[in-house]
């Protein structure tokens, strides 16, 4: 008989608290600690051996100490003489860096992936990677997981009545396809973009535009992959509000919120702000604003389907290339 | 005709600077910054196609850090059409973590060597790995280098005329050899150890006990590879003055120096204390009884070596096993 086991890193506790209760069992024990000069220790208290482990750890903020965390996690359980392990990273660190810009870049999405596989990782499960297209720099199965249905679902609940007043807005060219599936799937309202320029010597800062299509009296509800800083979102906020809209519903799956972003994001004018729960939101980067979605049943359903037969195919069927 | 790179992460720059003026050559610019969420961007600002690139990245603290820039540098020196890429690691990160200890550890040591292989380093060159058997965990040539020559070197000078009073001790039973083959290098002197034992739950504390050996009235030079916290090398002191030592030097590659480290040895009655800057020792943590030696001669004859001929034979033949 097979053996589901759930283990976490430090990086998000919570969440994982969470998904075990959505799969009806506990987060296996963990003994982790930093030594004096930063290195970590990890050590399971129970065996794994023979068990489908799932090593939960979100890359977030220090990231690159949450992906070391999970590598020595996975390299314990590796030698532990797990029979399977499953990396759940729900955001990816370094999931930007998914391409060369410039000569003489690392590629260092795929570094990450390669790191995952090299410690000891079969499988790979993410929540709305920046680019699908990184799925193929895992040489094995990669779960690639969608928030979109559960976000959906809170705006079409939120907007009930004026459903057919919403326009799904990308706040960058480059995601219009996702906004085209949003709006599909709140049933086929108008669309529109902001052409935005970027300065490309620092990356954290954006110029928005100009909005392309017509938001004039429209409840705009702003569709991203990640808020970071919030340059790019507050940006395309206020545009919006420029060029007339009623409303604007700010929409995301992954929640960064780096330095400026809460203050941005209270004073860019949006009426709400929706995110999941992918990387930890502290309270003190709550305000009253703010939604935060869990994530947890999302990744319930995609572990317990990889566990019991390895798809998990009708959770990400609909993802728009 | 060949090419020499020297390229730096942010960890140890001095040292960069250091090697590189005794190879006769800068170090290659680096375009390096951390993104507001953690992650790090490199670029390398002039073509490194066709060479022989070494990469120094001491892993001092924050470790994760310093690996994780090592891997992405590495990584993009990789995709630039590097023609080798040498990992120079004066500390190697989580050497200590060698081995299981008990199950369900992880064996950390040889997942950085695993890491550093798959970004794309071919060669790893390090300084006193915490066991000489690590160098077996890389797929690749190691050059394993050792600091013993130029630490005797200067121990030797230091008791030019009482050579005869000096005793070698070991911290730690553990390291006996290495305490022999310096008493070999400083003409046959007596060696002692000092019986330790070690709270297995609290692995940065250590309990010094008893010197074996006769160290009454001698100077006593106390050597081990790697000072962090210092409570092993300052128990060791108290014990060895207990013990009638005339005078207590203490000898390290490694100055890691967490915590409470630098009181410790400053309180804990030797007459000097030498290391290496294979990690930084920024100004706060110097003070009048530490001396500090340069590494840099031997990562510079080490790199010189590797480059012109791939061997650097003479610089490790005398490390113990
Ligand atoms: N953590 C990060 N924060 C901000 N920008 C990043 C980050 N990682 C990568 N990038 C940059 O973001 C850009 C990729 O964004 P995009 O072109 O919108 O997919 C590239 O210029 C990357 O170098
Ligand atoms: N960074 C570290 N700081 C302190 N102890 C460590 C560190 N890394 C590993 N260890 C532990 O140190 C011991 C190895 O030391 P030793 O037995 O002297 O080689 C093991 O118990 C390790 O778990």
């Amino acid at each position: 008989d097979k053996n589901l086991i759930l283990v976490t890193g430090r990086a998000h506790p919570k969440l994982a608290a969470e998904v075990a209760e959505q799969l009806g069992i506990d987060v296996l024990e963990t003994t982790a600690y930093d030594f004096a000069n930063g290195e970590m220790y990890v050590r399971y208290t129970e065996s794994v051996r023979g068990a489908d482990v799932f090593v939960l750890q979100s890359h977030s903020n220090p990231v690159n100490q949450a992906i070391m965390e999970q590598l020595i996690m996975i390299d314990a359980l590796k030698r532990a003489s797990a029979r399977s392990i499953t990396a759940v990273c729900p955001l990816l660190g370094y999931s930007r860096q998914d391409k060369k810009h410039r000569g003489r870049e690392p590629i260092s999405c795929r570094l990450v992936f390669d790191l995952l596989k090299t410690a000891g990782a079969d499988r790979i499960m993410s929540v709305d990677l920046h680019a699908a297209q990184s799925q193929g720099f895992f040489d094995g199965p990669v779960d690639h997981l969608i928030a979109m249905p559960v976000l959906v679902d809170y705006i079409r609940d939120r907007f009930s009545n004026q459903l057919d007043n919403v326009a799904v807005v990308s706040p960058d060219a480059g995601r219009i396809r996702v906004a085209e599936q949003w709006a599909q799937r709140l049933g086929g309202g108008p669309l529109a973009f902001v052409h935005k320029t970027r300065d490309i010597t620092r990356p954290n800062q954006a110029v928005a535009n100009r909005v392309v299509g017509d938001v004039a009296g429209k409840d705009c509800v702003l569709v991203d992959d990640l808020i970071d800083t919030a340059g790019t979102i507050a940006g395309a906020c206020n545009v919006l509000k420029d060029a007339g809209a009623k409303s604007v519903t700010v929409v995301a799956t992954h929640g960064v919120l780096s330095g400026p972003a809460v203050d941005r994001l209270k004073n860019c004018g949006a009426r709400e702000v929706v995110l999941t729960d992918t990387v930890p939101i502290p309270e003190e980067k709550r305000w009253d604003g703010l939604t935060v979605l869990s994530i947890a049943p999302l990744l319930a359903s995609a572990i317990r389907a990889v566990f019991e037969d390895g798809s998990v195919a009708e959770l990400f069927d609909t993802y728009p290339e």
